[in-house]
């Protein structure tokens, strides 16, 4: 048996089971303190458990390297109290078990790996267009990282001919998240993107496929993935999936293997909105 | 004792030997027809061998995937007579040892980790600006890919300010290899690079540094490298790769571990010219 868990800048979600399709109890914890939030976690596995090992899958920037001495810790974020939190440390100390930790983008795409979109392929990007933009990239088995984690977000992106928005990315201005996320589709167009009219929806459609599409562009020429799946809030807006992958096939002109021309070289998650915590699995899985 | 072959658009070299510091033969055969240059590669090991495998790194694109029923071979190129050639098939009838097969880039990618400047490391980028744009990477070990191989040569970078040159790629015009490769060069400034004078060598330099530190910008964002290994002709230029070090950790706008900052992330390749032939060895040594 085995604990999840999807720690998120607005809840923490941990569950108990051996997979998506198997879960025993699941509980959502409203992101306030490190304390109080990785102490409700701990007391949740305490009731449900026991566990063999936790898999935590959280936001980032996170320290993945096993011998750093942050190891466990969420690093430098905006997100007041979080800075520098230790997130393993506690969990590891309080239950005494094994506990892998990834980003919640690798998490989703070691849980689309194992029970979602990319089960029996090797090597799959999952990108999530949501608040922030983000991916998790698996080559022949193994997350892709090194000196810390992908930060796909912040690829440049060549700028739509009739868009003038000046890009939002506190760092870079207009990089993919700054040009993509849903905060700048509703500074774009002056509202969220589920209430605008069918006459701008269209035009809205087609810039953000050329973003989305424009940074896939630069994951594929750089990781050659089997499968890219592309998930999140904004990811759900109708056709865009389907724009994206046309789009995408445009850019690469012809420049890349004849598979990445057919439909279905980008999907939506085969787990919905359960990438995550199947991930958190997936993980504990991994470290047990 | 194993066979180490650098295939590449003007000449192969064949060594034989346990690394790049024990080389037992070698020899330079020019890249004519494949039944003529693959000829004198068995021919080669015939002489020198015999050998328990050997690894061979070509120019591409190729086909990695094993179950596929192009393995082995050079795909499109649009060098005359290589286009779909049998690499692998040819060798390894003649010769009956386990042949290990890769681009050119990844196997230097692979002789750097072992011998050069990657010793130590799990997760490297080796890029090659020549007469095109190239890329290699290791993430925690595993050579990156999938569906193919990167083409890192073809990611999307920003024009410079001051820069009017259209771009020379075939497929996309201005990407990296469109803006950056030794043939671009030599075509935005009238003449090759060594020829020019003092007073448009440092703007060369600048425009050349730009694009390359934009696209490693990408790889760094999308794999986390420990170090990046600048090779290839256009990399000698003086002064580039420090240039292109700083440039990059200008663009990065602090959105990256402190340690990119540090000099020493972007380097020369710590075998010279020896990545390739080293990368062979390594290859070979992986599939005996």
């Amino acid at each position: 048996m085995w604990g999840s868990v999807e720690g998120g800048g607005t809840k923490w979600v941990c569950a108990v089971g051996t997979g998506p399709d198997d879960i025993r109890a699941e509980t959502t914890i409203p992101t306030t303190t490190p304390d109080e939030t990785l102490g409700a976690v701990i007391d949740f596995f305490g009731e449900h458990g026991p566990v063999d090992a936790v898999g935590v899958a959280t936001f980032g920037p996170v320290e993945l390297r096993p011998g750093h001495v942050d190891y466990g810790r969420i690093t430098t974020t905006p997100k007041p109290d979080w800075s520098g939190a230790d997130v393993v440390g506690p969990i590891h100390r309080a239950l005494g078990v094994p506990i892998g930790f990834e980003t919640d983008v690798n998490g989703a795409a070691m849980g689309e790996m194992r029970w979602g979109a990319g089960v029996g392929l090797e090597s799959i990007i999952y990108l999530t267009v949501g608040t922030g933009v983000g991916g998790g990239a698996i080559s022949h088995g193994t997350l892709v990282g090194g000196l810390s984690h992908p930060e796909m977000g912040h690829v440049s992106v060549p700028r739509h001919p009739t868009d003038r928005f000046p890009g939002a990315c506190p760092f870079h201005g207009d990089c993919l998240e700054g040009m993509a996320a849903g905060p700048t589709l509703e500074a774009r167009w002056g509202m969220p993107a589920p209430d605008l009219p069918a006459s701008k929806a269209a035009k809205a459609i087609e810039i953000e496929a050329h973003y989305v599409a424009h940074g896939l562009r630069n994951f594929v020429y750089t990781l050659a993935p089997e499968l890219i799946i592309l998930g999140g809030g904004v990811s759900k807006m109708p056709g865009l999936v389907e724009s994206v992958g046309e789009k995408l096939v445009e850019i690469l002109a012809d420049y890349a293997p004849s598979e990445l021309s057919e439909s279905g070289f980008v999907v939506r998650p085969g787990l919905g909105a359960r990438s995550g915590i199947a991930g958190g699995f997936a993980l504990a899985q991994s470290v047990q």
